[in-house]
């Protein structure tokens, strides 16, 4: 069990190291800890951070949709939930707009060094992804294979030529096809996963 | 307190009336039910679902941010959260895509037949909604009037103009204001709120 401290103003507690830094602290010399043990999602947010906070871009990562069936409210405390059920979402993790343009993606993680496995990913995601691309948006995964450190940004179109072969042929994406289609992300120091610049190969 | 009902899926019920109708039943003579007792919640959550069914546009309500502290995980059943708290977002409840456009915007209704209460809004609101804007999304408040059952598609520019001046002049945006900046949603009978023949007069 995760012990949740309550401040004076009734909001949980966030780790404040998860905030952007200031841009004064960021122009200085920044301690190189890169994106050891750092999680895609936190590098996401992180750069998510960055870029709003620089006004370059305003990208969110949804919350997890839940359904609320049962809310204490006690006195001179924060109501607390104390029965939800998880929900299945209906499109991605992240959307926002960057450079008048829409963005939708999704993030995903494999151990694997040969290949992305699908069923890494859902139908409805792959549906959404197509749908707002062809609304005009622009449509990718991010997909990182731990093994060798890289994260690649591929455009749905790629995604989806294997997604429809899957039933009959493979049921994954070799790592090949992948550094072909993809762009690979290059790492930096701040933020560590500057993904708008590979976003910016597929615009 | 609200029972769940658990389907053998192990997926929570949802209330099937909330779903789009077919084609076939759209276009075949409707029941005409316009939108009494549907909350303005409930008329844009049925509007995303047409335009989506239609391939007209890809706008989601986002879910509500919860931190989750604990979790059970029973067998054969579904995982049951059994403590979380509501957090405050950091931007508004509405995004996607329509034509090309990243859309953006909150909804608000007021039971006041002279103004909308800026107590209302809040400054996140207003400084995400502002962001969007300048990197060249549409960004909007959709506003109804209960007394008159008026709903207003109003630009996030209008707003601020009020929103800048609540300190030292009114503290509401008057109605007259809102008719003259924003543009009425005419209803419909389906959707009941086809709120984006309203937005495409602000873009």
């Amino acid at each position: 069990m995760i012990v949740a401290i309550k401040y004076p103003n009734g909001q949980p507690y966030h780790d404040s190291t998860h905030q952007p830094l200031s841009k004064k602290a960021a122009d200085s010399k920044p301690v190189q800890h890169g994106h050891r043990g750092m999680s895609l999602e936190q590098e996401l947010n992180r750069a998510n951070e960055f870029y709003l906070q620089r006004g370059i871009a305003n990208i969110h990562k949804k919350p997890t949709p839940i359904q609320i069936v049962h809310v204490d409210y006690p006195k001179r405390a924060a109501a607390k939930i104390t029965e939800a059920y998880f929900q299945q979402a209906s499109t991605t993790d992240y959307n926002g707009i960057y450079q008048g343009h829409y963005l939708d993606f999704d993030a995903k993680e494999t151990n694997s060094p040969t290949a992305f496995p699908l069923n890494n990913l859902h139908q409805h995601q792959v549906t959404h992804l197509l749908d707002t691309k062809r609304l005009g948006g622009i449509s990718f995964l991010i997909i990182r294979f731990t093994k060798y450190q890289e994260t690649y940004c591929v455009p749905i179109d790629a995604i989806n030529q294997f997604w429809e072969r899957r039933k009959t042929e493979r049921q994954s994406i070799p790592y090949q096809a992948i550094v072909q289609h993809g762009v690979l992300i290059q790492p930096s120091l701040y933020p560590s996963l500057p993904y708008l610049e590979a976003v910016d190969h597929i615009i």
